[in-house]
């Protein structure tokens, strides 16, 4: 048959290639990299198509689209969330994602995102704790130890600073696993029995755990006054992992509300109880923590903004990297009008 | 590096597998089989979950995303609508879709779908009109020639037994492109001058333009009694083909309403407008047709239902075919809560 046109190749990422393009730029660099990318972009927050990911819920997971658009690249994400995957022996979370030109609406690039949305998740919670925990915060307690896990780690040592990680999972096993990915790395790793034992002398406790049911991973005695929470795995409805009288002392910070609402540890509040958006942080239009007892917490759920500036940075360091492959996805005859046309030459070639 | 486990591979089919596999089983076939798959879905309408596409509108075509799942599985498709591509050389409708299995959320399959939307669409509208047309209809008029022209043409010969269709475009070189491509295929073609004389003994009507404005290509005077009118190429906001008055005296038959009324002919009329939706004529809960001279108007947008059919369809005939690539999608390390030492294990490897 006829070889497909230029504008019929898209380029793919695959898991093989974006684990090379992630080792050859290094793991630190690209959280570093991300953290900036997603700041960048929730700094110019207005100009985006923002709407809640439309997901397809089951008695047994979800599945989510997630698009947006800065009026110039749009972008969206798939992705699943089946907690009861790990016995079965599968990813909880799978992601993939594409980005399009708005002018044209013919995809840039198509590429994995199960890897990638664990290091723009990371990213996006270095880069708010940034900004919202204590400044010369050092030690962080990491409550959930599965497979986001080290990503956190790594970007709290690489975007602020982070020099020591206190490890606990109810399940010892993640625990160990997580303590042995990350030895060497250049953090000082404890794993701790309890969760009391983790977030002791801990100026931030993330928690990023994947139980889909109401759990309670902190309650409010363990919650000292000045730390900065990063609730990473309270993600959708019917899913929290922070005690309310926790939210109720806290100052919450959002990515979008009306998203956060419904998914986030918010759920279990008044639909009025104020929250403030990250990216007026960012810009200045509203405060970040404003005293060194505030207990601030990042309510994250993980916004299509994140992906969109996660799939652009891939995007931009794809060319003359050779770390993709074309793909034949776009029907594209010489004459646009003649699609059918292109099926009888396919046939007669 | 490592290879991919099993989990980690989607089959993805490519325009030109897409156009081996058509061409293998046969269009008219495909468009039958589709045609008879769409129904069954439509039969069973309220096993599905429903939404109206999420659509990310520019001032120059639109991106949607298009998902539903029947409880099992899951499909989606992207698709945008640029009308001005064409001035550039480009389709002015592309699309791509996946189907994922709804208890783990992993994809199945990947698939181009600007073919495959083309075949749908007429399946689609073959499949409406075979239960809202005058029984023993011959002829059709075919306002519009451009990329989805052709596959009507064809999906109504094989699904409504049309033996002669009239052409209308207002550039004359897509009449000349349609008649050419449709020569030999079976039926009796006419190039006609007018959209008058294109409808002269047409029992049916398809318009199919892709102008993204209020058009008017029918007016109420060119519209007798009896007729079953297909309009296709009404679909989004702003975007019409008949006259408001051809509507008023119509029996209206549509795919979901609350997409409809945003994005089809009905934008024109109250939102409070009476009309039958498509499934429960095929269900028999509500009627169809009811007398010789009613005017029948299948108010078609396109719904994901229909994408879901098509996606599922090319799946079934995947098996053993060969008209497939496994793409590295899905990063799926044997331990699901190691997602880090994946990339670990790939460095050392």
């Amino acid at each position: 048959m006829t070889l497909p046109s230029r504008n019929a190749l898209v380029p793919f990422v695959s898991v093989d290639n974006m684990m090379r393009l992630v080792l050859h730029i290094g793991i630190e660099q690209v959280l570093r990299d991300l953290a900036a990318e997603i700041e960048a972009d929730f700094r110019r927050w207005p100009q985006f198509d923002k709407t809640p990911r439309v997901a397809s819920h089951s008695e047994i997971g979800v599945i989510e689209l997630m698009p947006t658009s800065d009026g110039e690249t749009y972008g969206f994400k798939y992705v699943n969330g089946h907690p009861s995957n790990m016995k079965k022996g599968l990813q909880t979370v799978t992601a993939f994602g594409l980005l399009a030109d708005v002018q044209t609406g013919y995809p840039l690039m198509l590429s994995e995102m199960t890897i990638l949305t664990a290091l723009r998740t990371a990213a996006s919670s270095a880069m708010a704790a940034k900004h919202l925990a204590q400044p010369g915060a050092t030690t962080m307690a990491l409550i959930g130890n599965g497979a986001q896990a080290e990503f956190q780690a790594l970007a709290f040592k690489a975007v602020c600073g982070i020099t020591e990680v206190r490890l606990y999972d109810i399940d010892p096993a993640a625990t160990r696993k997580c303590a042995r990915n990350l030895t060497g790395l250049g953090l000082n790793i404890l794993q701790c029995q309890t969760p009391e034992a983790a977030i002791e002398g801990a100026q931030i406790i993330t928690t990023c755990t994947a139980d889909k049911q109401y759990a309670t991973i902190l309650t409010d005695n363990m919650v000292g006054a000045g730390v900065h929470i990063n609730a990473v795995g309270g993600d959708c409805p019917g899913k929290t992992e922070l005690h309310r009288d926790i939210l109720l002392r806290s100052s919450i910070f959002v990515e979008y509300p009306p998203q956060t609402r419904i998914e986030g540890e918010i759920q279990q509040l008044d639909p009025d109880h104020p929250v403030t958006e990250l990216w007026q942080v960012l810009t200045g239009a509203a405060q970040g923590r404003s005293n060194a007892r505030e207990i601030t917490l990042f309510d994250s759920v993980g916004f299509a903004i994140e992906d969109f500036s996660a799939l652009r940075y891939v995007h931009s360091r794809l060319r003359g990297s050779g770390l993709f492959q074309d793909l034949d996805m776009i029907a594209d005859p010489d004459d646009p009008r003649d699609l059918f046309g292109m099926i009888l030459r396919a046939a007669s070639a």
